[in-house]
């Protein structure tokens, strides 16, 4: 049962890594972090379902920005606004206008593709013929869908493709329910759908995904230091929650990418194995949103500050993080290989915040006489830790079954636990064993996991 | 500040109470907990959005449930599956061709009406004429829209009705991901999306809406007595967090109202203002949906049982439970009014584990010699509950503010306080006050609230 990393793999490179995109996805479908939906329909494009691992991650990255992002602050709060919305609030918006892909078909080969992916913009990449394509024509990214008793002709309603209008059409209920006045923000988690013509890379880019989005309204004299201190706390966030220094880049839009009312906004990118992809876009989008609402709605989004006699319309900071796709960088961040007596160990060194299980209770045999015990000490810290609970195989193979997974603890109930009730406790990183009073156990793992 | 309750009103009938829903639903919009969707464009019939308080008391319920389901047992399993799913899905199921209502036409005066719903079957509700009706038509209660990229064209794909039948297309990932056996559960939280032709009752009945929903598969020998466990445990679990025994009830479907599958089926019922509605069904599904899956999939979901050598399609009991109506159960059955010194005080008795805010750190002025201490017992307490501040105001009328939406404890900061590192913690149900040390003040509110 002794561990001894006898040689150690070499620290990953920061730059791209194929192969290290294959064995995460693999992981995920091998231990039940993701599956493809309906898979066995033969699969449903580019959407997935967040299996027993995954659906515990998920919820612990959301949580984890909750907890950031709403409770430890008191200049936020919540919402959860509905998915399904109607055209007003997307013709405000500027998304049904402009919200679109360019396609082009080839009048050969009559397939069709996004213009600005082409890496010939004439020559077709199906048939390879030139001259080929029509004129770009523009194709909106919102599902669309029907309200109502009349099929076919019910109200149109449109699934979200971002949660931020849902803050923006309810700035002012806020204002009205709350104490709550600028510099505040509102933050909201949630799905949210878009038509993507290429979906692709894992779950990193998926028709059906979910946002974590706070959109924080301040003094338009304040937007720039606000924009700032967004971006500082947001890049810190990653780093504390476990995505190391070098794979981790805060990218400021170049011009020709800037949405022409936003005065700055930049990209959290991670290294992801094909290249630098973005996890979250921090925006100064100014009076853009309100003001748009403001005419459209014919109601005033704007906040009146009685101790300085000044009315204003808020601008707004916008950081709009990836929740899936962050999870998604936090596990190929963690993964991790080492040789262990010869055998190479499989970690997820994932941040404990983040692990699935924080704990696993491993009865080092099967019989019954142990079955007692570890079932109470099951029951004594399922009230405080997501516990998982293994007694099939020998121990060697159930500690690298929670080393894979990212289980920072493993505690192990043997036939000396009976005598000096007593356990072991083995740690995922070090593999380092402590002999630990069951009465003093809940303590020792959280003063390991520190919570 | 002292507060004498002179006398209480009269404990509530455990009948229907018009009255109280008016209030509960005003006090939703007026602090915040539901807006009507889109408001500043007219709204969106019967589409919500949950704002600072509803979020955050939406979270409890649900995060309440999966605690219950999935922390503390160590036979269920979570899963957080996709909205947007193939028609093979909802073939198998049997949505798609029976999830309908029953619509006729009024020839007279063109109106449409949901058959089933109608006092008089030959008579119009709109114009009064009677034998005006068209046939029947059976109306598809799934939302449809399509995926890929050309318009009107593209995939058919239908937002979920139910989270169910992600749990069950994915019995056999996890089978082979988990080590799961029978009898086990899923379980899943998560939006579902149904076209209502009469939603209503608030967020009773609203087109889209949050469920809770677990899949317990088990050998067809246990089901009888896995069913009556469901009952059991759910039935429980409402009463564990706050719904009086006198407004929940148990209801066996009538044999009419029983699926031509299931054998049993019991809704837990709760009395709303208007009677009583349904916020869990609990049903023995048998093998039923497994078997559809199974033919329509061509692939068998089933389990070996090694041990035994014995194979077999698990039995289903399904507790399905309503996430945003059993918040709303929650809200009416903590709602109390009570005379207090001449004056009707409002308050939410929620469970402290349902409240929004745990804990209100209220500095007894706005002078801001307090303000320092008041924020260094604000970050104090932010690691471990949700924390309100409020600061303006009179004492007794911020006091009332927290009552209103079901605050636990009231945490004052006064003058005193600055010498005898001391604060007066106030519950909210007694409105007795403590003097508590601020050293002890985490360890105290611990106490009070349970966890």
């Amino acid at each position: 049962m002794v561990e001894n990393p006898s040689s150690t793999a070499p620290s990953q490179p920061s730059g791209p890594d194929p192969e290290l995109f294959d064995k995460v996805v693999n992981l995920c479908k091998r231990r039940g972090f993701v599956y493809p939906s309906a898979e066995i329909y033969g699969g449903f494009r580019s959407t997935y379902d967040y299996g027993p691992l995954g659906s515990l991650m998920l919820r612990n990255v959301k949580d984890a920005w909750w907890r950031s992002m709403v409770q430890l602050r008191h200049d936020v709060v919540g919402l959860d606004a509905a998915i399904l919305s109607p055209p007003q609030v997307w013709e405000a918006s500027g998304h049904l206008a402009n919200f679109s892909d360019p396609l082009v078909d080839c009048t050969n080969c009559k397939t069709r593709h996004r213009q600005d992916n082409l890496d010939d913009p004439n020559k077709c990449p199906s048939c390879g013929k030139s001259g080929t394509f029509t004129e770009a024509r523009a194709f909106n990214l919102m599902f669309k869908t029907h309200a109502g008793p009349i099929e076919g002709a019910g109200a149109e309603v449109y699934l979200r493709p971002e949660t931020a209008q849902g803050m923006f059409i309810n700035f002012k209920n806020i204002i009205n329910t709350t104490r709550k006045r600028p510099p505040f923000g509102i933050a909201q988690i949630g799905k949210s759908f878009r038509n993507e013509i290429t979906p692709g890379n894992f779950v990193f880019r998926t028709r059906e995904f979910e946002q974590m989005e706070l959109e924080f309204f301040v003094h338009p004299d304040e937007s720039q230091q606000w924009y700032e201190y967004w971006l500082k706390e947001r890049f810190d966030w990653y780093l504390d929650h476990g995505i190391p220094e070098d794979k981790l880049m805060l990218r400021p839009h170049d011009d020709d990418e800037l949405s022409h009312y936003s005065s700055g906004t930049s990209d959290v990118e991670f290294m992801f194995p094909w290249g630098w992809g973005e996890l979250e876009g921090i925006a100064n989008r100014g009076d853009y949103d309100l003001t748009q609402h403001s005419e459209h709605a014919g109601e005033k989004l704007e906040y009146f500050d009685q101790a300085n006699n000044e009315r204003y319309t808020p601008h707004v900071i916008e950081p709009a993080a990836g929740a899936t796709r962050s999870m998604m960088a936090f596990l190929m961040a963690a993964y991790d290989e080492e040789i262990v007596n010869d055998d190479t160990r499989t970690v997820l060194r994932l941040d404990p915040r983040l692990a699935p299980y924080k704990v696993a209770v491993l009865p080092l045999s099967k019989k019954d006489t142990l079955q007692p015990l570890a079932h109470e000490i099951l029951g004594m810290l399922q009230p405080h830790y997501m516990t998982e609970y293994d007694e099939t195989q020998a121990i060697g193979r159930r500690y690298r079954r929670q080393d894979e997974i990212g289980t920072p603890l493993c505690v192990t109930v043997d036939f000396e636990s009976l005598d000096d009730n007593a356990v072991t406790v083995r740690d995922r990183d070090t593999m380092e064993q402590d002999r630990v009073a069951v009465a003093g156990l809940v303590d020792h793992i959280a003063s390991k996991l520190g919570f």
